[in-house]
């Protein structure tokens, strides 16, 4: 046995995080060890901390404190549009630039068929139910420019501009600062498809 | 606020882990959040765990459960020979090999004026004791081939030779299966320092 059991589980158990492989959950497990007991503690009653306290919000299923997020409570944001992501750090991405004044609703996900992920495991059903309580007009569409965010965004506007609703999707093109000689083929496609008269 | 404040915690800690930058704490606390409570709850009690039931060996420093680590009990090794190391990593790597039979010194850190580290602050004086109660007649300085190692080295070299112990480092050369042609200038300036007749 080269780890004794309480190293080996504390490394197993981060070698099931994301991004860390055996490597690096050896290299975290030594430095848990070698820092101040109550450091450590932090960490784990943050993590337990977390789990207890938050829970995702009624009404755009963000990740939030209370029952309803900060965001829907804000009477000053805009209730007639809704900008769907896909993941509750896509909003957080959004906040950052400090433009869009609208409200959220987080997926959990995007439809991946490959993955057996399918539209009914996504908080779809939740987006459906708002739209008879909340005065909503515009649907910005705002998952990734990947295959599975570009499937959702099919899937929802098949499914929303039945009921009268405007649906967007964010354009898609080169990223600022980028040079053209370095972009794929793909974004230089949609930044001709998406082009706009100046 | 972007995040809700158990989640900016959360994300905090795991920043303070090595090789964590803002993005990849982010990622990992939305990934803690996502899990189900019970996976969260046994990364935090491995964390506590290892904490509570791992020490360090008294005669080698290695992180152990008991007083005495399992290869200081083994009474099967080699009780001659020490091999000197900078970290309990390290003597997982060397164990690994499956070759080395002799006992472990763990220094726990190196020699790094710049880093304010200096002999006092390492686990030398352990070793020293070591030498009034043990049989040892070589000690096999396997630091790292950087210049912490190698000048934690010399300092070894010099503290132990004149108490009649044959002190050696392990060789400095090019890795197996590497080419010349990528090697560095230093490696293989010390490669062929360390040559050996065929």
């Amino acid at each position: 046995m080269l780890f004794a059991k309480p190293l080996a589980e504390l490394i197993a158990e981060l070698e099931k995080l994301p991004g860390v492989g055996p490597k690096s959950a050896q290299r975290l497990a030594y430095h848990l060890l070698r820092v101040p007991d109550h450091e450590a503690s932090k960490l784990a009653s943050s993590i337990l901390n977390a789990k207890e306290k938050l829970r995702f919000c009624v009404r755009c299923q963000n990740i939030s404190e209370q029952d309803e997020c900060e965001i829907c409570k804000d009477v000053r944001r805009d209730k007639t549009v809704v900008c769907v992501v896909g993941e509750p750090r896509d909003i957080v991405a959004i906040e950052r630039i400090n433009d869009y004044r609208g409200q959220y609703h987080v997926l959990h996900g995007l439809i991946s068929p490959v993955d057996n992920i399918f539209p009914e495991q996504l908080r779809i059903r939740e987006l459906l139910e708002r739209f008879h309580h909340e005065p909503l007009e515009e649907v910005i569409v705002a998952t990734n420019p990947t295959i599975e965010g570009d499937s959702t965004a099919l899937y929802l506007a098949k499914l929303l501009k039945p009921v009268g609703l405007k649906v967007t999707r964010i354009a898609h093109g080169m990223p600022v600062g980028g040079e053209l000689d370095y972009a794929d083929s793909a974004t230089l496609l949609s930044a001709i498809e998406y082009r706009r008269e100046m």
